[in-house]
């Protein structure tokens, strides 16, 4: 028995997130359908992160065992014949038996997109979040260090999954700049429900001048989802990378 | 009787090209339902080009005629309210009543975007044409020069479209990489059915070898669509100025 590796780009648009559900258009789902329409096998897929409706990815890391003969390296273009095109695999390798692609996830970097214009984008619509109001981005830049660092994340949380603990580790926080685009990464050992798209939106009520940087701090110790800023739309949200 | 000109972005992907046509969906359709749903009258859009099905623009001119008492500024912000979000209104304003978009045009800029990976992009599908072979940047942008001046470009029409001439004045070719991306723009005072296509095609030839940069003067001169380089599909291709 193989455990193969997949990296995955997908546009995610048209589906429901990552996870399978009955009678709803799943990456998970579709992906699993290419796989066993190849293998003949039951095979299950193992994914790095529950992705939301609408989020996009690309450097998505997923698992499935199979007894196939295809050479690990040659999975990927087989399983692309396979897929509609707005899910791509990158690249196919066999990894270790027990690999397991999110159990063993170090970290991830997300990257949310602003459109920052008074006028909205056609050809950038399903990859950004227009926001049509200006932005103070040196203050902003400012108010990212205080995210980073291991903080109860409480207040960054939408309600509707249960975890043990809301407790999380920040690695970094950036904001670059690409003409009208404000592109802000969030790196960090796991997240919560919706905690990127709210760090985002809190980051703009600094931008607007609504908060200051420095309540931040203040923010994250009240532990009250109503203090953070609003939970920003999906499809300005992408994975990026995973670390092992 | 005042004549407005807007400035146009759109995604061609779910369009059968600019041009009205019956039972089919067009930018100009859609663009002319918005407009006399607001006006009320029966305005009629004339546009700068006839870009194909598939193709998008950012920064398409466009022009309509009305007796409306909305600001010219103003109808910006009202026909987006009245367009599907793949088409956006950038700009709106009052020009001389006779402006027309397509006669008065002195040149216009094409954007064609190339995705040179061996593997397919998700992300960037609908806006740029996946070549997986490697190509040659120097030599194709050494090549580029070769197509600047005034010649008979016979040789880079697709048939299909009547024309008196077949002679244009290219002012410039351009490439510029931005990662795996290949952005090739084509400016000039005219364009024959599929020329920009058909230039990146050859531009493609010469990447790989298969012809020399030298080989595009004796192309253009032997005027034979078969000797230049593919139409490539549709959806790399961006409108993204035109000048007056």
């Amino acid at each position: 028995m193989k455990n193969i590796k997949l990296i995955i780009e997908y546009d995610g648009t048209n589906y429901y997130g990552w996870q399978k559900q009955n009678d709803k258009v799943t990456i998970q789902g579709t992906l699993e359908e290419a796989v066993r329409n190849l293998t003949k096998e039951e095979n299950e897929i193992l994914g790095c992160s529950r992705t939301d409706s609408g989020v996009h990815a690309r450097g998505f890391v997923a698992t499935f065992k199979t007894e196939s003969t295809v050479p690990p390296h040659k999975f990927r273009e087989a399983i692309n014949y396979r897929l509609p095109d707005d899910i791509v695999i990158l690249s196919s390798e066999e990894v270790s038996e027990d690999f397991h692609p999110r159990y063993l996830a170090k970290g991830k970097t997300y990257e949310y997109t602003i459109y920052n214009n008074l006028v909205p984008t056609a050809l950038n619509r399903l990859y950004s979040y227009h926001y049509k109001y200006s932005l103070d981005i040196e203050v902003m830049k400012n108010a990212c260090h205080f995210f980073k660092g291991t903080h109860d994340f409480k207040a960054f949380r939408s309600e509707g999954s249960s975890v043990k603990t809301t407790v999380r580790t920040i690695y970094d926080v950036n904001i670059k700049i690409d003409g009208d685009f404000i592109k802000i990464s969030v790196s960090g050992d796991g997240f919560l429900y919706n905690m990127v798209r709210i760090i985002v939106g809190t980051l703009i009520n600094v931008g607007r001048g609504k908060i200051t940087p420095e309540d931040i701090e203040k923010i994250i110790l009240g532990r009250d989802r109503k203090a953070a800023g609003d939970c920003v739309p999906a499809k300005g949200l992408k994975l990026t990378e995973v670390y092992y």
